[in-house]
């Protein structure tokens, strides 16, 4: 695998740079050669059923896909595109914050495959999704 | 197909109930025992990178997965657990409102596949996608 | 959507001259600027569980590849690569012949959408399927 | 995670009595409690591109479906039905024998998720993927 091209604090700076992973509360937990973690700040408008009150299924995948988009930036130095992606759903996320571990797959030279999981407070596995992140290169 | 057993008024009011389907501002737009219409209400928070200012995709994919299970819940009377879901990616969706449609594939008695497909404000196709939801009757 | 390049009899001979087509039977059975039709020639060695006598999953998903991607290669005159794909498996196919129709979700420069959905004898919906197709013309 | 409850001389033995599988000459290579591993048998019939020669992307999806799917079994006793799947294609698998590595993401109640990658000879990783399977015990 690639090695990284940018730390932790850089990662994190571009992460929050976007509006919406800021309005998530996203912020670098974690980075290394292998992995990144990726932690997110629950609110209250996070909330899916307004009794069972667990959290929306988009923001769990909406975390899926920048966990895993900036574990391929950190290979690359930026985020890319998303080409499409799938969520499985474990488990109802109750009110809190959560956590995923993002990973590269496969790093190719036209489109990349990286996947992350979700867990909550407690490390239960919340969800898990892989995507396919457009990698090549601009045409100089 | 079976038919619908609720009105779009009581969809609608059904999908506002949930936080953050009304945090992105979701409304029924319109429903017939084919389809269901699902607009959103772009804010500012919504995007993604701070200079192409595209849509974040996990806001789409949302979307996606609100439009499907809403188009399930048009038969049902109810929304119910997404257990996966697919999001293929188009074409960056710039600042506005999107409008999703929804269309039940396949109706079972545990589990059911339902697309939906995102437009923007000029009727582009800026994703498309489907998801498994659960279906099972609770147990008497 | 872009004009249908090849014939049906055309895309037919493409389809067959790949021995895996081959061996499944499969023929182009109709195609017009919306849609292609790919027929399945049901066979013995196709059985997945002994005694539940289905045809297996993996030859469901490789038709349903085949008929999204030569759907493709009707607008662009050969198939593609295929980058990812999904599989719903909405009911076991019992022994007998199988079609597929194939349609382009969205043409796109360096990859492309497309579905197919999956009909026994009886024209019930045994699966359907999306997958996504890498069509960026070779670099000159 | 459940412990297995079969051998892996079991789990071979009710892999061949599925015919497809014994066409795809699948065998099991190993068994431990994180993990299975599937050979295939390459021949002739599996070849795409005649020209190119490399195996069908459908036969790929059949492995990684039955190697997520026997991962289950290991801890089920038998295979079970597969809900939905997804591949990723990383590579071109040129004409020779292939293995997949299947391993268990989730065993839930009423559905699991399992996924799989597969290697060519030379362990160069050829594709991956992963599918929800339908685990809830037969109602008594």
């Amino acid at each position: 695998m690639a090695d990284n091209v940018v730390t932790a604090a850089q990662l994190h700076e571009r992460l929050v740079a976007n509006p919406f992973n800021n309005w998530m509360g996203l912020k670098v937990l974690g980075l290394d050669e292998e992995k990144l973690e990726v932690g997110l700040t629950w609110r209250e408008e996070m909330v899916s059923n307004p009794k069972a009150r667990y959290t929306h299924g988009g923001i769990i995948g909406a975390l899926i896909d920048v966990a895993a988009d900036f574990a391929i930036a950190a290979k690359l130095g930026q985020p890319v595109p998303t080409v499409d992606m799938r969520v499985d759903y474990h488990r109802a996320a109750m009110p809190g914050d959560l956590r995923a571990v993002g990973r590269v797959i496969r790093m190719g030279g036209t489109f990349s495959v990286a996947e992350a999981m979700v867990y909550d407070g407690e490390n239960r596995l919340i969800a898990s999704g892989r995507g396919v992140y457009f990698t090549q290169p601009p045409k100089a």
